[in-house]
């Protein structure tokens, strides 16, 4: 499991006083860098061989300013070629928003989806937590 | 129906060299400003009654810099408080990205979420388009 | 001269209620793209000669959400290797921000800034105005 | 002084690879929230009395993803009705971007701009430091 803490910015609220929902894509997106890091561990980003395939996000709750928010970030499954991610953002103990991501494998040098490498693999499999909901 | 055309801006790309995800996340935002209308006419943003419950984005192929972007937004489902609006993303003919968002009716006097009232039910009728996925 | 409509996007808002600073910037930075493209012409986007070195925004009067703004562009001022774009954002017929960009010219080959190609400086000059203030 | 440590997120890149411009000016407006703190202790935004007049921002060298940005911020001078921000981003101990940003006393019963209160400008005095460019 993934964490992360995010401090809400201003720039980041809209009209009606809370943090914007897409920021909070935004947010989760930032949340799964340290997966794009096993797939490319110098951090190279050009060559991070992952796509996004879809997001869902549910806002359970309005995200304030003013206060961190805590991005929670596990494995949900893996597939042959994909993984889902799921993840969670907290704000004073409250979940705000949960979120799922779909990243597939990109292979450059084939220019085609294709299975995860066994070495991402068995990282990924660290982070894969038994679902509850 | 409602469309949109969009101008992808150079802020907007990523260092893939494409549009990122998040970025089409606000652009379906930004194609449900006439949804947001009809429950605001004179469009005054703070007494929109509406919330976003939920959205899903299916990334079906990379969205470019130097090429307009067509958003056709209609609504796939109108329950009793909240209605599913669903969204496409075009691009040189192509459907570049699909779309959900569930807005949830939000009474202000009330501070709850309640039923659509009648006037914007109505409206929203007629937008209803016959899902043929 | 270019001149470039903006709708503004929900999202764009912040909490005080109006266009967030910071999205203006990125809206002046959208209405460069027509110089972008002098040097680009077929809008390579990786391939534009272009720095941005510097920026200057005056804030003159809050920027709402509904109604469009219209950006105009015009070059203030050539150099050797770099030049003065002047924008102003107008909504509702009143100048809302005043902007200047100095951009240099990037030489992807030697890697360093360089003397603008007069093939390009002749296409710039033709958008310079007078300026008045 | 006011320091704060900025994780750069990948949608904050840009096809040139590395961290957009437009994003360094929000980054800036990140790291004055301090400055906001002092006139609103409680930190309720929308009660917050500063306007933003004007922003300058000179962008020195490259922002790269993958290392974190130190973002530097003092009080350059403070006037009647306002006061100059002066702040520094700095990236493996690079100076990327220097910043200033004109800050305006609004007083919201009046709604007019006015002398800054005597409170905040001690607060804002404790941080001023002596220009040395």
């Amino acid at each position: 499991m993934f964490s992360m803490t995010i401090t809400p910015r201003f720039y980041e609220t809209d009209a009606f006083g809370h943090i914007n929902n897409i920021v909070i894509a935004g947010w989760f997106e930032a949340a799964r860098a340290p997966i794009f890091r096993i797939f490319s561990p110098h951090f190279d980003i050009k060559q991070i061989s992952l796509i996004l395939a879809r997001v869902e996000i549910d806002y359970v709750a309005q995200t304030h300013y003013g206060h961190d928010v805590l991005m929670m970030t596990t494995i949900e499954r893996i597939g042959n070629s994909s993984f889902i991610v799921a993840q969670e953002a907290i704000q004073k103990g409250v979940v705000v928003a949960k979120g799922k991501a779909v990243q597939v494998y990109f292979d450059h040098h084939t220019q085609k989806s294709g299975p995860i490498p066994e070495v991402y693999r068995r990282e990924l499999e660290a982070h894969v937590v038994a679902s509850v909901s």
